[in-house]
């Protein structure tokens, strides 16, 4: 129907410009801290815990309308926790899962390129490979694809359950991600660092597919002065992990919150 | 009576799956500061303190049904304060207290398993076992048995004092923690950073009895890759001076916080 | 009018009194980690961060009559974005434009003053004039007019986006700057935070024309002892690149934003 | 009358246990950061911020009763702004005063004791004399009690002047601190760590003269191992200084913060 077209179009939108802003926020705080002669140079990891939980407020904040997954790990663990709908007049459906993950990834690409934008003078000037991929995708303290797929894992699963968890508490306004009002991004927000400060160590926790996926194609395709490889091999990583997690999250909820 | 005893089962459930996930999220910061080639290696204390009082605020979260104790020391602060009922439906008594004693237990258990889960490689690539048991239990900087038993004592002591003088402010819905909003599991957060902050120097701050002793019993457990012992000689100080400190802030509570 | 009148004093003097809170406390932290002998010096740039966030906190809370606007970019932005009213009775027109970007340049200059009394004794003793520069204003990690024009613009539009965002939120109490509990001052904050850490590197962020030249101007007037230049040939990549970031958010609103 | 009587021994216990609170997690931050072997040793100025903030934080959560003043500067600037009453039912009058200065001076010795029985091996094992009086009491970074009194006065006029104006928010239950919500507590704890971020660089934020003098008498008082002096001719100006920038903060609000 005309209105339900129209209501896709208005969540790919919201999509679109939430996981934007986590993007170009969330990368931001990388280069800041990774890149040649920034002010944030070498601020350290807790820095980088904020920098990203607070670009989680920011796009949570801007995506109202569709509740703010900004996430494929999130759409998904509502799918498996049973949810109906995905915001008012939304059911959840093959079409609509389709629609929050193309404009999550397409959001996750704009960022990107807008934070090269922003950070573009320090590109140029920082003589690593490896320090200009990490401002676009997550690599493993150490590689090892079963263990870094367990820490992805876990990650998603805490975020996904805890989200799923906060729509327990009484007032749905400020609980939920989909109806929340601001206060509920500080919450998102503040899971968010504590999922980075806690369980960051071993993988620089994607713990979202878009997040790190979408960056890579940017590296790969954007003119960056002096660029390495885009560590294909372990792109695969951070998108199986965290829809793992995000799954076993969805399912849980059901067993282990009860109404 | 049989409506009684699934509640009591609810409330087992509900505090097993807070704990595990505090116990997750805390030990997952020391870990990721002490642990080999973390990304968060050496990021330092207050990187401890924002991750264990996230760790809180996300477990209370998870932990709505039972009021969020995840800690025996509230629990029986909750009971030395005179309170007839832990949530709507369970009074206090010997049976509801072992039982939220026995879950605390096991979910602290489950929570440190995972965490080693997540950072297996890190405790693998570890060369000291003293970092090894640190992400498990608290060790003193001064070792003085009585001495940190008073620090636990006061630490402790805060905790549950704060906590039920929060449910004297107006909206009960927000400030008390059994029936809080998420904004009361963000109160108590920022409550465990406080203290860890100003408290944590000499101990490290377990506060929490179920927080010191689980992981502690999984350290000894667990084929832990180049472990040493446990340190059962301390292991009783961050049991009874935690529950000490409760024991006083529920009796004083009753003459310094008046209705 | 005389009422009218009135009004626009009111606004004017809020107006004041906002920014020079904002400034006193922004260059504040500047000050205490870049000046020699203070307390918080080389504290890092997360240090920095938070201060100018909570300087946003102070100020919009002593600004509540007239929306906590602080910053000549905001005001342009709610202009691009089609408000007819700043606060209920203030229309939008030229001159209640002229007033609050008056008031705003005031109140810098103000609390620019009030800073350099505070640290007046380590003005005095710090050997650096670049030092003492960057107390008042921003300068470019790497000078390159265009490319920082590029960053102030996309950070401003971040800052004007998110509030112009947040208004969409249920409870306009609470969501929008014109109209705020303080717990919107709080989410305020927090979006400066987080521009600070992600979007600060390569310019410092001044996203905000007064903060920048207001005290630049007190730079330029004060008998600061050993001070050097104020660095007018960037000074005006602070001013016009923010007012473009301001002006796109507030057009793209209309799109990006429905209501 | 019996019930005046009896509502101004409440206010006065108030008062001593939240100061008492405030002093015991203040100072507590200063001993982890300051002193031998501690956990948190040399953490930095950002941590000692946040140490102070949360800790007014919980001191004015166990403070209901009394409105969680906690300082004689917080009591004169309500007097200053011509309140009539403290909280409902306890007028502002010589007597009222007294008894609030005289309970904040008490719960800060209380407070102050408190701490060096947490940290009491760490005194002893703690060398240097000035860092064993810098958890009581304040110090100027460059010594100049003129410079240092207009720190320590433009530092609590931010803090009395704000916490007036907050009370001009809508919800008075939210925003004042005479009858706030547990929000409120919060609000005026990152007030704090903002004053302390961006003012506390040249004389350490006493920002109260309880803060100070209290824990001074507890330092010149106790058996310290190895202390030395007190510093007493230092001691007015964090008592006078606050007490000025409270009184003119006070008699401003009624001509910058329009009802």
């Amino acid at each position: 129907m005309e209105l339900h077209t129209m209501s896709l179009g208005v969540i790919f939108l919201s999509e679109v410009v939430g996981t934007a802003m986590l993007i170009l926020l969330g990368c931001g705080v990388v280069a800041n801290t990774a890149l040649a002669k920034t002010k944030g140079n070498g601020t350290g990891f807790l820095f980088v815990n904020w920098g990203w939980g607070l670009a989680v407020f920011a796009g949570v904040l801007v995506s109202y309308k569709s509740g703010g997954h900004l996430n494929p790990a999130v759409t998904l663990g509502l799918v498996a926790a049973g949810k109906e709908e995905f915001v008012a007049g939304i059911a959840v459906s093959f079409g609509s899962v389709m629609v929050y993950f193309l404009a999550q990834m397409i959001g996750a690409i704009i960022g990107a390129v807008l934070c090269w934008l922003a950070y573009k003078q320090h590109f140029d000037q920082e003589p690593d490979p490896a320090s200009k991929l990490a401002v676009f995708s997550t690599a493993p303290a150490i590689r090892s694809y079963g263990w870094n797929l367990v820490t992805e894992a876990i990650g998603t699963f805490v975020l996904v359950f805890v989200v799923l968890a906060a729509g327990h508490w009484g007032d749905s306004e400020t609980a939920t991600p989909g109806g929340l009002g601001w206060l509920g991004a500080l919450g998102v927000a503040l899971l968010i660092v504590s999922i980075g400060i806690s369980l960051g160590g071993p993988t620089g926790y994607a713990i979202n597919p878009a997040r790190d996926l979408g960056p890579r194609i940017v590296h790969a395709i954007l003119p960056i002065k002096g660029k390495g490889g885009s560590d294909w091999s372990y792109s695969w990583v951070p998108v199986v992990g965290p829809l793992i997690g995000a799954v076993i999250a969805g399912l849980l909820s059901g067993v282990l919150l009860p109404a």
